[in-house]
């Protein structure tokens, strides 16, 4: 049967003032008048049902997530420590197959925003499809809408079949004019939609990933703590699939966008005619271009362009969109008590 | 004696959302610790004992001003209606007579920042002097630091004795050009700080001014109400001081601020090495040149320059610091519920 991986960990800086690490920014209504971590889950409906959802979170966020997903209280997985996303994801398949022994798993991440859901589901059946058809570790590759130099690309290399191909490699977030090349040769973003049966994932590890494999014989016996404990935190990508031969790339035309900054907020929200988005009570008067989000007071710009002035939890954020990139190193910055959000 | 009148109305659009119709610049601490009315009357310590000190404002500031500056009781002069300068200033000269026959008279506003109260005191009383020596209006012309272009200009004449000049002519609101070539031929910035002894001023009004003298007998007859329903509404300077052939101005090498807009925080309150002035909780990185007033939340600054950013109010405003001075046209396309403030 088909279960779904939502990762939904997350330090809650970049949305800043408005995220916190209680409430990072896929909790956030942030492209939507739900959560991304919400509309995800929704967006599986008729693909894989609510029962077979697992959600891979820290404790944290455990209850934030439980009361917001309405998932069953055992689809939970609470990570012990935080490791990245391959032990999460190796966790979270050896925990479906325990389950389901023929389990097909999809994995996916809580803070995305897309733009077309229909397609995206007709893809990710593609990418489960694949992944039993061909018995690979399956990425779905979005068709770059911008040469994005916070992403990492897939570059497909010959057809499996009709839709899949394998990869011929991965280029992990490309300088600019190598953004501009790879978009110009046809390669994809790696959304991090990834699909494979938990047998093929599991074995796959053993050949590839000795930051993990070594300690999966604790998730047999039923130490999770150990587990983590065991393992060298990695990422999926760099621990596993840019390792592997058994790798497949199918395309997704769905707008897809992981919400990353503020600035991202114009493209997954309307704007005005002026290039605007505004979230609360916003009045702008010969400005462009500007991202608003008040949790409170009414907001007032004259003659402004391209800022993203935010009100949220007692602060006051205002910067370029450009900068809005750079948030680690502003927080870093700050002095702890104006950084650092209660609740 | 020496009386000082202290004209202390407003509308209260300039500093928005800060001031408000019930709290308008001039009492708020605008340039220091204190407001500004407050400033004005401690400035004349010294110089005119605070009993002699005459307050001209609306019924709508009354209360406020009663209870900051302390004065006694029948020293408000509350104006039944607005009607700008050259009324007011007529009303209080007149009433000061009443009370004094050999009254003289210092005007001044109610929301100026002063850089050196001595010599602010050492020109007022200069001043004084001029008007009882050579019975004339003396109108206190301040050295121009800058060529603005929201005062008005005093370009002085002959010498009437050592610190004294006749005016050759004055000059309203210049354009940039303008300002600059008054500038440079030594014109100076009619800064509204005028003395005059009771009977010149009653004296020129009935020859000069038709917009007012008709009503004075109202005064004469205790009828405050009727004075003003009879007067026409016009500045003491158009009114009287540019028709008056016995004007005399005498020089202010104080520094000299009338605090009109938010831009004017930049030249009245201290700044951080870039150039920041911050009131409230502000943090700034990489920015230059920016304004910031926060009455609650602190605001956080990043990648930005010549920007005003306020929180007041309920509030918040972001603009340009080049826009301050158009303030009054972004209130009046405002919404409403946004503009207004209650209290």
């Amino acid at each position: 049967m088909r279960w779904a991986v939502l990762l939904a960990g997350g330090s809650g800086t970049r949305f800043w003032p408005l995220s916190t690490p209680q409430t990072p920014k896929h909790l956030l209504p942030l492209s939507g008048a739900i959560s991304t971590a919400e509309e995800a889950v929704e967006r599986l409906a008729g693909l894989i049902p609510r029962e077979r959802v697992l959600v891979v979170a820290g404790e944290l966020l455990a209850g934030r997530l439980r009361a917001l997903l309405k998932l069953p209280a055992d689809n939970f997985l609470i990570e012990p420590q935080p490791a990245s996303t391959a032990p999460a994801l190796i966790w979270a398949t050896w925990e479906a197959r325990r389950r389901d022994p023929d389990a097909e798993v999809l994995s996916l991440h809580a803070d995305w925003a897309v733009g077309d859901a229909s397609a995206f589901r007709r893809t990710a059946d593609d990418a489960l499809r694949t992944a039993g058809a061909h018995d690979r570790l399956v990425t779905v590759g979005i068709v770059p809408s911008r040469p994005e130099t916070g992403y990492g690309y897939i570059v497909p290399g010959a057809p499996l079949d009709e839709g899949a191909r394998t990869v011929a490699r991965f280029s992990e977030k490309p300088d600019a004019a190598t953004a501009l090349d790879l978009m110009a040769a046809g390669a994809l973003w790696n959304s991090g939609l990834f699909a494979w049966t938990a047998g093929r994932l599991l074995a796959e590890v053993a050949r590839h990933t000795p930051e993990v494999a070594p300690a999966v014989p604790r998730l047999e016996a039923d130490d999770v703590p150990g587990f983590f404990r065991g393992v060298t935190p990695i990422s999926i990508d760099v621990g596993l699939l840019e390792r592997s031969g058994a790798v497949a790339v199918v395309t997704g035309t769905f707008a897809w966008d992981d919400v990353g900054t503020w600035q991202a907020l114009a493209r997954v929200r309307p704007k005005d005619p002026s290039g605007n988005v505004v979230v609360g009570i916003g009045v702008l008067q010969d400005s462009h271009d500007c991202i608003v989000w008040s949790d409170r007071d009414p907001v007032v710009l004259c003659g402004v362009q391209d800022l993203v002035v935010v009100q949220a939890n007692g602060r006051i954020l205002v910067m370029p969109t450009d900068r809005a990139a750079t948030m680690k190193q502003l927080l870093d910055a700050l002095p702890p008590e104006i950084r650092d959000i209660d609740g």
